[in-house]
């Protein structure tokens, strides 16, 4: 079967990112055959860097109506994942989108709606920590019901620092015309959909957020949301981009036992009865049921997630492996995302499945409020960024 | 100078702890000489254990009223902390109170006024958790500037199992008209007063408290408090009675470090240049002030904080020694109990000082609608509680 031919839409640091793992040539059965940018400085760039056997394209529709071109990667800025996405269906083009699956839930339903109408070609999500094996094992753990029943997640995800530097390096950076969102929609996309991978999804969502917090942008910079589960366990989620050295610790309670995952390590404990059994039967005022603390491998094989799920999604248009990540997936953690966005903006509890319509109109006053940054456009080195 | 002949009022799990304390010898210039309770059967339970030849009361007026007495240690369910040490005072006694200091501040501020009348007599608080050194340590860390200025704190602190039978063990246990609070009264009072005595204060709080999950009582069996401080700062406190095992993990986070205390082992990490300060002048994009991971020596010399804080309650009747935990730091802890209590209660921001009379005016409605569980009385073995 022939390589798929690919073409990377926006080449920015991410876009960057994606070039150098296809010519890494660890990715079978891809091919990168061009560079679009609507920012000419770019697509100049991406010629001095990678030569001049490319196509290079200025207009995203120029690449969807070019037959030499299979499959687009999309890695603009977040508006227009989805935006483009439901183009380069329409144009039969394969897409892999990367995080967020976009900016609001309305959109991002579209597009699932537009996958669904063409079954043949793929739309996948760059949702390449999935492929982290820690975070595949406690999905595991929780899924085959070692923990018991979930009671309580917390996670602590403060190691995006991002200085005022890095959010001058883009006059759309963190602004909500240009990103609509800060944190919650460039950081923690990963955080936002493992949290609900491995969990399930909340019910509903308070909110405590802070706009322009030691940083001077208009979105959010550091968060706390507070989580309802259907069956009643609650959790945490506490994020900032402000703080170094920073945090990234997700703790998992569940009935029978205990999962921590922190700086690549996962800890698990598990009690020998299930806490709700033991606690019906147990007689002797203190005391609390025997706990083993289990040591399980978790194996790293030393490529990236991004590589990873790229392979995936050309073995998914090659040969039908099962997506890692498939398109109806990015509404989950844009859910919860949004969620906290729209609870903070009206300081109120916010219940899942969102309000979609209400979303967009508080989202529509900001983006109206807005204003872009007059900076000088740097491609930034994306070293120690995922 | 005589020894300081002491009475314990209040002959439960925790009298019992502290007549094995004053009977180890080990605090110097106390003598055990009697125990009050209400309920003659824990009297009575007290004379076979201990032996007759003790002065044993039904009635604390009886022990204010004895002259051979010269300290009371207060070991009653907690609404009687100061009621009975307001009267210990006004009959010149000394008084070390177990914590929490009160049900209410209103309460507690009533006893700190009483005090303030007797500047002879000794009254001071069972915060025995401040003599951890970890805790010690993490206070002059951030006292003396070592993190900066604080950011942000996060305590899980789930480490407290109580199973159903623990509950059944006493009828006022667990009640609103008997103990006037779940775990933030009855196991909490350590950590929140150590949340306020090294982080200080917050301006107000928002929290999400569960009244009976997962145990049959009237009271918080789970609660999530968030927290802003007046520079800004956030925190997070997560508490819980039904998790096993339990975390009891407190991070503080500053402009120039980060303290993480977990199983009584303390982190300590320092940017070799305050965050605020690096942002403003950094220019390269990502990057990260560089952080140091700083080993700092914690000593722990084996005697427990109940003896210490007993000796030093001695040490001021007798020597003046300045007292660890005196009786005005009593309200600050109780104050964000209170407070997260009155959020939930109203399901809204609470700002601190709280008001007092709407904390007391729903507690009593709550009081009001009380029942009593029917059990039988246990005294339990307090092995590994605090």
């Amino acid at each position: 079967m022939r390589n798929v031919k690919t073409v990377i839409i926006g080449v920015g640091n991410i876009g960057n990112l994606h070039a150098s793992n296809l010519l890494s040539e660890e990715i079978k059965g891809i091919e990168l055959v061009g560079f679009c940018d609507t920012n000419p400085l770019k697509l100049e760039a991406a010629k001095k860097k990678y030569g001049a056997d490319y196509h290079f394209y200025t207009q995203a529709e120029d690449v969807f109506a070019d037959e030499r071109v299979d499959a687009v990667i999309i890695a603009t800025p977040h508006y227009d994942h989805p935006v483009l996405a439901i183009a380069a269906l329409k144009a039969g083009k394969h897409a892999l989108v990367e995080k967020p699956a976009g900016v609001y839930t309305k959109k991002v339903r579209e597009m699932i709606e537009e996958a669904k109408r063409h079954p043949n070609l793929t739309l996948s999500l760059m949702y390449n920590q999935r492929m982290n094996p820690t975070y595949q094992k406690a999905k595991e753990l929780v899924e085959t019901g070692k923990i018991g029943e979930l009671r309580r997640t917390n996670w602590i995800i403060t190691n995006w620092y991002r200085s005022q530097s890095y959010y001058n390096s883009g006059g759309w950076r963190a602004t909500w015309a240009g990103e609509g969102g800060g944190v919650l929609l460039n950081q923690d996309p990963h955080q936002l959909d493992l949290w609900q991978w491995i969990c399930g999804m909340p019910e509903r969502i308070y909110s405590f957020a802070y706009y322009g917090k030691r940083r001077n942008v208009e979105v959010e910079t550091e968060v706390t949301a507070y989580a309802e589960y259907p069956n009643g366990a609650t959790g945490v989620f506490v994020t900032t981009t402000t703080e170094t050295p920073g945090t990234n610790r997700f703790e998992i309670v569940g009935s029978q036992g205990k999962i921590v995952i922190e700086e690549d390590q996962l800890k698990f404990w598990r009690t020998v009865m299930d806490e709700t059994e033991w606690n019906d039967t147990y007689q002797g005022g203190f005391g609390e049921p025997e706990v083993w603390e289990i040591k399980i491998p978790v194996v790293f094989d030393g490529q990236t997630g991004h590589k990873k799920v790229t392979q995936n999604f050309v073995n998914h248009i090659l040969y039908g492996e099962a997506l890692i990540s498939p398109a109806e997936d990015g509404i989950y953690g844009l859910s919860i995302s949004n969620a906290i966005h729209l609870s903070s903006w009206t300081e109120s509890w916010v219940t899942l499945p969102i309000d979609e319509d209400k979303f967009l109109e508080e989202l529509t006053k900001r983006v109206e409020g807005s204003k872009e940054k007059t900076v000088e456009e740097q491609v930034l080195d994306t070293d120690g960024t995922y």
